[in-house]
């Protein structure tokens, strides 16, 4: 019999957690490790605990809340995502999916059933890499990807330790039971975070796999001069160099459809009017769902950045800030969720994700999968973000529908 | 007979004025109107009055020390420069120009002799522009050609009013007597800024006028998105758009040789790595010594920006943040420095200034010119600006030359 989640409990709780961080503009701002994520990790956990969930932290401050099966020697089935948001949030990154793990799991209490296997409601810290780098950074630790102590050590953007701004929210927990760490199979519901489902006019988005990310830090350094006097000839301006490779980006785009480019963050230093500046600063973001064309166009553009730069007379430093190759989700999972979709009617589609998301770094420790609901106009880190409740309903009961079919399996 | 000035007396008293907004990294913080201004003006008037100088001031804070002439009916011969600086200046930068004048009093004072006409060291106020725009704002109050009652309304970088501060450092004064508002020449002495003489092997610069100049503020909005889910052919990149717009304006630059062109400051919001901006602020600075190339390449530049901003659906502001006309210097003055240089066994080199400077403002008034002395490497509006003591004192001793001439003329 087929499990139905409630979409209003649902609805109605996505914006109760909306409140811890809100902005006065109507968004959330809730940082990773901050008071406001402390207080939305205290709701969520009093939550889980009125639900009979047994709540286990780990020692990055991943939280789980476990509903103990009726076998519990078997590895539990998880889903969840993140409850940290960037500066400029919404309501539903990251939220739903931890929020509809819960609805299952309410859900299911209601029917008064127990399945054999247990279930995990997972919330991993620090997903979006807005105070740490690099995003994802908690479920990197979970699956030993990233070692504890140097995730600790972190410095965030406004110079703190994350070890300490853990420890200051209490989040700060023992090593997991092993059982914990070997769940059977993780499936993350979210939103779309572009507009593809909207322009085709679909509810569901079955996600393949995750594009691969390189992110690149470049330091132009040049001679900061007068902007009257300098003849031309004589400038060495890194703040045109790192604009030619921002141009250049666009240009690599139209060559290779497969991938995204962008620059995001530009910064000139003295950064005045009338000043040739000393100093540019810039980010260039990656991504390819083909992990070949995705290093040779890292290299690609390394190499470009230093001819532009040579061509100029400046100095050129590179920072890699985080590189993960295209991540593809499990072929049985992916199939069970578009068996699942079409027996409830959804028109949905296959496709890649452009974001990253923790569910690419779990994949790496077991069968993993995505499903996305639409983001209106496509935006998200956004204030304007958002998912209509019915798209949010059809997910989480698709979501409900592919656990349950897991906890029996 | 002619005139021999000391050096050594002014390098020390140099490197006393640069003791008032000392930074503790060896530059000179003396904004306009601050208390370290203050202190500077203070030490200034008591070494006039202690010359027996006449001191005026007039309602923009412009001081004037006055040697009364023994025809005090003729109208008085002028030079001077100003001393505020720029938040990271040197010790140079328009001190020179109001030092060197009370040197050439000074040496004058000690031969006994009273020339016919006067001669008035002016020390105009905020020509830098760092703290209050428009730049040369004293001289063109001075000049009529910036009302008075606008200037004092005038906001500051911090936010405060011109006004308000004049006050309160005490140097309001009360309208001048005309004969000191009619000069019948201005001359200045200053640093080149700008590293051709230098690189020429010159002592002397024979400024033949100044380069027009137009500022440019651009503002492109366009939708703020996340760089990794976003399609390209979706995009409304601002920042893209900027970048391209300084990319094309070093184009410019390539096809007319007279123009220099830079954008100092640019600024993507929210500029975060993985976000496409939503909104790039940037500045554009021209110069040219042709008024009319000046003016068909701004129109050229909005041209080139709109088209820009078109072909990527973001929308675009333009704001004129200053607009100056070329300004050629006075012919006569002209060949008089030239003369005198020659006479000195100086080598000289006549050329464009760069920058802005009071003298600009002046040759509206009267009869105008400068003379430039080099800057070490180039660099000026930095903690680094340097000039040799020799090359100081070339530059004065030709300023005392020319200035006699007149004085007798």
């Amino acid at each position: 019999m087929p499990l139905e989640t409630n979409g209003e409990r649902l609805w109605q709780r996505l914006h109760t957690l909306a409140t811890f961080g809100a902005r006065e503009d109507g968004g959330v701002c809730r940082l990773a490790f901050s008071d406001a994520d402390r207080l939305g990790r205290d709701w969520l956990c009093q939550h889980m605990r009125e639900l009979g969930l047994q709540v286990h932290i780990d020692p990055i401050g991943n939280l789980f809340g476990v509903l103990a099966g009726a076998q519990p020697a078997r590895p539990p089935v998880m889903t969840g995502s993140h409850l940290d948001s960037v500066i400029t949030g919404g309501r539903f990154d990251g939220s739903l999916g931890v929020l509809a793990g819960l609805e299952v799991v309410e859900a299911l209490r209601e029917t008064g059933h127990t399945p054999d296997t247990s279930l995990v409601i997972a919330a991993f810290s620090n997903e979006e890499g807005a105070r740490y780098a690099p995003d994802m950074l908690g479920s990197l630790v979970y699956c030993d990807d990233l070692p504890l102590s140097e995730a600790l050590a972190t410095r965030g953007i406004d110079g703190s330790l994350l070890g300490d701004e853990l420890d200051a929210i209490g989040y700060a927990g023992p090593p997991l039971p092993d059982w914990l760490q070997q769940p059977s199979a993780f499936i993350e519901l979210h939103i779309e975070q572009g507009p593809i489902l909207e322009q085709q006019q679909r509810d569901i988005g079955i996600v393949e796999g995750v594009q691969g990310i390189h992110w690149l830090a470049l330091r132009f350094c040049g001679q900061s001069n007068h902007a009257g006097t300098t003849p031309m000839a004589l400038r060495r301006d890194p703040g045109l160099v790192a604009c030619q490779m921002a141009s250049e980006l666009r240009q690599l785009t139209a060559r290779d459809k497969g991938l995204r480019a962008t620059c995001g963050r530009l910064q000139l230093t003295p950064n005045l009017v009338n000043v040739v500046p000393a100093q540019a600063e810039m980010t260039i973001d990656l991504r390819h769902r083909d992990g070949e064309a995705l290093v040779s166009t890292a290299m690609a553009v390394r190499r470009m950045a230093q001819a532009l730069a040579v061509a100029e007379g400046v100095e050129l430093n590179f920072e890699v800030l985080a590189d993960f190759a295209p991540q593809p989700f499990d072929l049985t999972l992916i199939d069970a969720i578009e068996h699942h979709s079409t027996q409830r009617g959804y028109k949905a589609l296959r496709l890649y994700s452009g974001a990253g998301h923790d569910a690419q770094i779990m994949a790496r420790r077991c069968p993993s999968a995505m499903i996305f609901v639409p983001s209106q106009h496509g935006v998200s880190h956004n204030i304007d973000e958002y998912t209509a409740p019915e798209h949010i309903h059809q997910g989480t009961q698709l979501l409900a529908d592919v656990l349950l079919e897991r906890l029996s399996a």
